[in-house]
């Protein structure tokens, strides 16, 4: 007998500024491809990040994962590192544009950390969204493209 | 030739109390495990339930099911039974605990009575809400781990 | 010289069940006066409160009050009293019914403590949002009738 | 090596006006069929658009498509024929219910002609919200029924 | 003594569509005014109407008003006249612009009557919202200028 | 006899960066003052905001004023000046802190001199939303402490 698996979300916001900007482009060219996003003193948004992992139900529990162990582990990898920052400061944008779409990638790989500590669940999908408008989701390194 | 088909989504609200405990276990463990969540007179919610069922556009109509006939439905088998209760009260949850994964699963199977009663659509998702922050989708019996 | 004046606005939310009933009323009156909000074991909700305050902004600091003061407040004596309880067991609803109005005025004596631990800013507002759809606010005990 | 694939999710809001009628049936069936949504005058909505779509994220730019070209075609194709307009008055409905599951189905072959201009990016999903509780998603005249 | 009085608010929601147009004017005058507001077979929207009500809280219920009056009277006097309808078809609407300006005032004397059946509580303001991005709200015809 | 009066709120958005910190102030006191606010590279947030103006309903248009004016002047005025840019770089906040109190104050002042283009209405709220956690309001120079 197979235990039913349910897939959860769990949502966290940070507030943080960035730029997008390409040192070996000319400025022209920064201007052309990031438009207003390349104001030279940067912008900033709301984060907003949600985080899916599916796992099978716990029989005694009830619960796919405890959302106190990871909301414990996004304090300390999620908001502690990301938030009230500038994205541009930060390693993981030392040699990439701070897209949200290369966000939602770093956080990917922050989060296959919980996932090795606790492997009942498989992360599935991190999702982030820029403003009410946009969003970027991504699904892991062996996506089919 | 093949109707297009269209996956919809339907929104419910209610709200309702639960205490997650598990009588077989110590009041330390079922601290440890369920924290606050574990107060001994219970808490509550407003729950959000979001399902979604994929069918046939019907040349004729336009509608892949009638929204009217899923409300019915709905009034009946959800907001009846669930709407304004302690759902470690019901049934369903006699031998469950009232985790929100538990709830994903037993909704699924209420639904699942729908879609037998309309088989041109197929239920394909029940996603619940249990805060701003936190939600648990359920696929059915037969998803993949 | 007066500094301009700004009403600041703090949002916090909490998990509580609870159940609206008289003791003194008959079984057939508290139906029919509270209807599904009678139900014997309760039901709960996601409260959502906002606090207004006023007053003039600091020359030095560009602020009216420090966030971190009134969150540190709101943690202590709002989320630690409330947050996954049930208000039928709160000494302030021992004699009161636990409607969301009486809720409002409950809330609006603990942050008049707030008021008085930080006199620079005037308490003008407590608003207690029960469901999307209903909202119930406080504007202090003189306020006109 | 492959670059990591990232679905990118971009909203937009248009106001409308529809009538659910098929001239073919009678007032009756009609009415038994739509409901209030064939009262003969009409009614309206603010639907709200998402689509998404799914690329490599671009090493030089780390962008999967520019919003900016996003939004100058959803200008154009989207806002321009649809905002402030009747549903029923417009060519894609001569023949056809302009039920939100038809709208939605148009709105994919429109953006697809987005997929076309810009090949780098697939699409994968049309969302249409027609009111906060319900919302319909096509995947393309290929997805499995 | 006098009891503590609390301000509530309740929130519906109706589907309508409209057209801004003065039969008096030039249609040149007609789009300079109303731009595409003006396009002759009108467009709709998503309203939300919230209605506030202030008045003592009763000792014996811990209520200002029983919601399940307030709904039934809406239920009556706002969705059923207003919700699926084209507003320049109703009365109130025959000889003014069907704005949501003077929606609003059209709204605070329909729950006037309200007002008068439940003399307890005060009709202090009724806001409707057309999109996300405006609202109107009315304070009676006796506010200030 | 007079024409009853309307107050209408419209919303903007628009995404900055910012940093709390006072020059004349130690590195510890910015820091015990403003916490993570103070981070050297800033932060940022999508900002909301919304005006409130009040006037008489026009007879003829049944319009308080013409949305079109007033989105024309925050499109040239708020969004042109704030978005996508960094508070602190902003003349308005060369001698002031960056606070979303400040804020608040220095776009009454903006939108004051639209009530001077456009005398029909009085300004008498400016509301922004830095998180949907909080958010601050100015009424006015005048308005009372």
């Amino acid at each position: 007998v197979t235990s039913p698996v349910v897939q959860l979300g769990r949502v966290w916001h940070f507030c943080a500024s960035h730029r997008l900007h390409v040192d070996a482009l000319s400025a022209e060219e920064n201007t052309r491809i990031f438009g207003k996003c390349n104001h030279p003193h940067g912008h900033g948004h709301n984060y907003t990040v949600e985080v899916s992992l599916r796992g099978a139900i716990d029989a005694a529990t009830g619960m796919v994962v405890n959302l106190a162990d990871l909301d414990a582990f996004a304090a300390r990898e999620l908001i502690e590192r990301f938030d009230h920052r500038n994205l541009n400061t930060l390693d993981c944008f030392a040699d990439r544009v701070s897209t949200t779409e290369n966000l939602a990638r770093e956080l990917w790989s922050i989060f296959m950390k919980f996932n090795e500590l606790f492997p009942q669940v498989e992360l599935v999908r991190v999702r982030v969204e820029e403003t009410a408008n946009n969003s970027f989701e991504y699904f892991g390194d062996n996506a089919a493209q």
